[in-house]
């Protein structure tokens, strides 16, 4: 087969055979086809599109590159959840705990933040000495004791994506919807998984800003998933305003904690135990999606989730006692309060300016290498269709400069839009499929 | 400015400004952009297009990535002819000795030959000693002495090109409007001449197959070399079968002087006389295209021509002897005759397999290192809409290889159709704009 022949097929707008993708694949991973080869084939992809078979295929050959996680001498289900990312999202720290407290397994690889929305890893990370990179074998230990393990993607796990990935990153071929489709569904089904729950986020704050995008995404998603024989659930949530008040990685490890100790019950709470509800109904330990969303809330009620979260940090190296003692966790140098310049409900939140405002404050990386600021992030006091009186505080930020508060402050000034009739509600759920 | 917010807004299919593009051109020529994030926009380009400003940006960024030639102290017009190449298209090696003449000098550019169609420099560089490889300065002497001078691209001329063309070559990105018109204007603007004739090939044998492309291409590099104030003539000329009736660099030669000594006057005579026709009429020695046409044909019949050839290949070094005897030129190993299978016109023939049978023979390159057989080649006895009967002799092969003499005698019977009735005959001029 002839790279410059399949460019220009693609390129053509026609389809790719199973070989040809396998081809194109295992040439690539193993060096043969140059990176500038590659890229044009990223973009004539991105251009012309795949149909689902070829999508299917390219998941197929990506997963693998690398292993599929053996999980076999595991009784009970394994399922996960995966989401497309958003501000504020750090519902995994939330579901997995609580499905692994109802005997399913949720062995679950998460990625980092990178521009405006931050990543589990990072999150998790917060935590002092909690350890999301280790071997395999110990990741297999950890889920076995506790049913649920919080991992990054290791070099075992589909290599095709993780060299895609950093090449699409530089490209601008990150937005398309079998590379997206293929490059999640790659990494979900090596995980050994029976089951996935999807969270796609739609609006301002997503990867997906229109509605009818993140559809297609789901379709795709489900498609490809459907083809593998796993069962899967795909929730279309909004993304129009920061999923609960927490934005930045200790923050939201606080924020976690108080849903999962059931003393906050707000947006954050509901899509969580949705989600794990959806997770208990397709790991069989519930009769539906309800029956299952109530399971979730049940094990908040009783303490078992919040034990199975400090079950989970400790086995994986976190120091409990800044989960017991948040008081004890060291603080920014600088902080500082946005308040409003006049009356009004909020309107709109541009959620991207928002996650690039806790990226300005030191909680997200502009490039790979950025260094991340733990502390660094924002607590909102009000969200969209809140009523504020001039000079009222919108939110607190966090940060170790006091350059960089003044101009996330700004920042997040003009990503808010004031009105002065209470605007119509958002939908958090806008459809299950 | 940022390399992947400008892939991004091709792909998302808006247009270039002025300086986006001098910055995409001059970051890559200094090696600033890697190739993997050129290829990407240039699949872009390829898929989305570019406007006829963008277009005449591009070349100009281009042209400036290199010098252009002061050709000032000349004291004449300076006009090129260029064609988009195709199978036996040696009209350079006659119209630039007949221009000549005239008083109009001819600073030719050419390139080498690649895939199916030949290249004007292999073609020369089959006389023993021609060079056409020399400095700027020996160049414009030739020039200056007697007003013609056919060379390769310098790495003064527009390395842009040269850097853009091989990345195209590897990324199935050749098949582009704006990138070919960039690619022939910026090498030809860098001449330094005042007007250009240009040869647009469509048909099986040429780069644009259909009609609608070549119009396309004529339109795009008219409306380039008028916004860089050149003077102008765009000739869609037919390429559905080879252009006179040897093809092979040698065998090339052979034909152009027999043409050039007036004592051979078929489909290539009649191309080479307009084309030559319209450079003098843009060069203001005729007062119009048929005045141009009579002055070129007058000037093989007085021999100008020929003894101008002659001329031209002793200063760039060619031994004139081996024009003169052709005879003592050395012979192929091998030759053959391919003959008819039965009774019928020829209807169709496949020309761009009539250009990879020749290159089959060893007269091409499959890849830059090739190696070219310069006596290998093809001579055509009969052409399309010639009655043959069964057994009758098509063409005359020859090749320093047996085994290739017989699968290109394959490759000529599969390309070549016939019929029991006569077919139209197409015309060899489509167009003049």
């Amino acid at each position: 087969m002839n790279t410059v022949e399949l460019i220009k097929k693609k390129r053509d707008g026609k389809s790719f055979s199973s070989d040809e993708i396998k081809f194109l694949i295992s040439q690539f991973t193993r060096k043969k086809i140059p990176d500038y080869q590659f890229s044009a084939l990223l973009m004539s992809i991105l251009l012309k599109g795949m149909n689902s078979k070829e999508t299917s295929e390219l998941t197929k050959a990506m997963l693998h590159s690398g292993k599929i996680i053996n999980l076999s001498t595991l009784k009970g289900s394994k399922v996960d959840k995966h989401s497309t990312g958003g501000v504020g999202d750090k519902t995994s720290l939330i579901i997995a705990p609580i499905v692994a407290t109802t005997g399913i397994f949720v062995p679950m690889i998460s990625g980092r933040g990178l521009g405006h929305t931050g990543g589990t890893l990072d999150k998790l990370e917060s935590i002092p000495g909690f350890k999301t990179n280790m071997s395999l074998s110990k990741a297999i230990f950890v889920l076995k004791k506790c049913g649920a393990v919080l991992i990054g993607q290791t070099k075992e796990i589909a290599p095709a994506d993780k060299m895609i990935y950093a090449l699409r990153d530089v490209t601008a071929t990150v937005e398309s919807i079998p590379l997206i489709t293929a490059s999640i569904m790659s990494k979900k089904l090596a995980e050994g998984i029976d089951g996935l729950v999807l969270d796609i986020k739609t609006g301002s704050g997503a990867f997906m800003k229109k509605y009818e995008d993140s559809i297609e995404l789901s379709n795709s998603l489900i498609k490809t998933a459907k083809s593998f024989n796993k069962k899967v659930i795909a929730f279309i949530t909004d993304m129009n305003q920061p999923l609960g008040n927490y934005v930045g990685n200790w923050l939201e490890v606080i924020e976690s904690v108080h849903v999962l100790k059931g003393t906050l019950k707000n947006d954050l709470y509901d899509l969580s135990t949705k989600l794990a509800g959806a997770m208990i109904y397709l790991g069989k330990k519930a009769k539906s999606l309800q029956d299952g969303e109530k399971i979730a809330k049940k094990k908040i009620e009783t303490g078992e989730a919040y034990k199975k979260f400090l079950e989970i940090v400790q086995l994986q190296g976190g120091k409990v006692n800044y989960i017991l003692n948040p008081d004890k966790y060291p603080k920014s140098k600088f902080n500082g309060k946005v308040r409003t310049l006049k009356n009004g409900y909020i309107k709109e939140m541009d959620t991207y300016q928002i996650g690039m405002s806790s990226l300005e404050l030191g909680a997200g990386r502009r490039t790979k290498d950025d260094k991340i600021d733990h502390n660094a992030g924002i607590i909102f006091h009000k969200k969209t269709g809140d009523y504020l009186t001039k000079n009222e505080v919108i939110c607190e930020l966090y940060s170790d400069s006091k350059s960089k508060l003044k101009s996330a402050e700004q920042m997040i000034l003009q990503s808010i839009n004031f009105s002065n009739s209470q605007p119509r509600k958002q939908r958090l759920i806008k459809k299950i499929r």
